[in-house]
């Protein structure tokens, strides 16, 4: 089968065996906002001709994709779902090659009936269930937009969405803290004191200001003002998920999850690292279904 | 005197008579960072030329042209202060039309020794004391760095800032929150509805991106993400603040202030309005201190 991870910024395809054992894997910036003009079955072409040209097949795709910008919508199935489900919602398009298939997203209403979505990573969290402990988990995908997932049974029962990745590069790149800041590797001391200056009263929006004020009296150098903007926003995060302590699996790209490890076990988690290339199993199992 | 307000995008200068009544005004988009070189008197002067020809002093300054970027750098003052306090540290600029001065920012440090600053605000408030009931009072200054500052025996305590105004400004220019905005006229209903949203759990991260799925799922439209943006940030700044009912006094531009005072309102305060022209009273005051 072919298993397709396509998102906003990138393309990420696979080739896989019967048993789901990776064969071959691409990867290009052609996310979907690179695609012009609805162009979407001659980019996948592009990238996976050979591939298709042997005959494998089914080609099974999640991410955003599947969104109103993307190929086709897949309309949002609801928690709690679990691989029946969401195989269930998964939609077809039909272009020159045969089919290939979308899976849709995930959404939940909290308690005041405001509605979360996820795309994309409903599937990574399929993937990483054979690693989670029996019973009940929670899961954090890092992010622009990091998720946080409560697994019971199998299934997604609710999640949570923080804006935690784009408020950083925002502010980073368009307000007045950006501009007392210069590109310097990662300070974990100034991330820690970011994180534990989350843990105080006062709220977000107050402690933003406390970036600038520190860098005004010489408590935080240029150079480590943005490692602890980052420990602040990641602190106000940890401070807002429903869970305060306890195993919670991290699942993401590599180096934004060891650093949530890192703020996780500070502020008293056990976090556990989940496999990054777990949508690939994922897409096989929602393949599998497909073929009952 | 003349009495001069002088901010990062603008500049505004008052003619004042003995008893502090206004006798002439003028307002420029002159802010500091509008003035090149640092020719700052060079500025004042082409704005003020005939009302020093006249030998009209002193001239008495508040705001950004006292911070490091501005024309001299007033060093801060320190809380609890009043107008002594401010008065003794006014700092003082020569130039071909004799002297001026400039009062210092004000500086307090929280509970965990984090800095807060504040530069232009200090003298509204030494200019709106008149106006509070005896005793103790709490003003908040809406802006793009919001101020809440405790007032007790005449002297500023402590204040803490809240980068709202400019979260804002930042998250609809250049967040995927502002791709789905239309601009449009304010709407009560959409910000009471953002405010309400701000007293639930979850944290202001999550609640951003409520913006985003409210709009997805058609509970808002283009023309009121705006407002309801709005209304978020505004709630989860009252959240923020160490007093959560009684009588605030507002101090700040007319649209902006009426806004927080419906804010207010609706969350339970006793919002009182300020006049918005106490800067030009503080500085007559600090004008005749200099006198003594």
């Amino acid at each position: 089968m072919i298993a397709i991870d396509w998102g906003t910024s990138s393309f990420r395809a696979y080739r896989l065996a019967p048993d789901g054992m990776v064969l071959d894997r691409r990867s290009a910036p052609l996310g979907i906002l690179a695609v012009k003009d609805g162009r979407f079955s001659e980019a996948l072409e592009s990238q996976i001709r050979d591939w298709l040209d042997t005959g494998e097949r089914p080609v099974v795709m999640s991410g955003m994709i599947g969104s109103r910008q993307g190929w086709k919508e897949a309309p949002y199935a609801h928690c709690p779902a679990g691989l029946a489900e969401i195989a269930t919602a998964m939609v077809r398009v039909d272009w020159d090659r045969g089919s290939a298939w979308i899976a849709p997203g995930l959404t939940c209403r909290d308690q005041s009936g405001i509605a979360d979505v996820m795309r994309g990573e409903e599937v990574q969290i399929l993937g990483a269930l054979d690693a989670l402990a029996e019973g009940a988990a929670w899961i954090c995908l890092p992010g622009t937009h990091s998720k946080w997932a409560r697994v019971e049974g199998r299934r997604i029962m609710h999640f949570s969405t923080y804006m935690t990745g784009e408020v950083f590069a925002v502010m980073k790149a368009h307000s007045i803290l950006g501009r007392m800041m210069t590109e310097a590797p990662f300070d974990v001391e100034a991330f820690d004191a970011g994180l534990l200056r989350a843990r105080d009263d006062g709220g977000l929006l107050h402690h933003l200001f406390g970036v600038r004020t520190r860098g005004l009296f010489g408590d935080l150098t240029s150079e480590r003002s943005g490692s602890y903007l980052s420990g602040v926003l990641i602190g106000h995060e940890l401070r807002s998920v429903p869970v305060q302590s306890g195993v919670v699996y991290v699942l993401g790209a590599q180096d934004l999850s060891q650093l949530y490890v890192h703020a996780l076990r500070t502020q008293g988690y056990e976090p556990r690292l989940l496999n990054p290339d777990a949508v690939v199993t994922g897409l096989s199992h929602l393949a599998a279904r497909l073929e009952k």
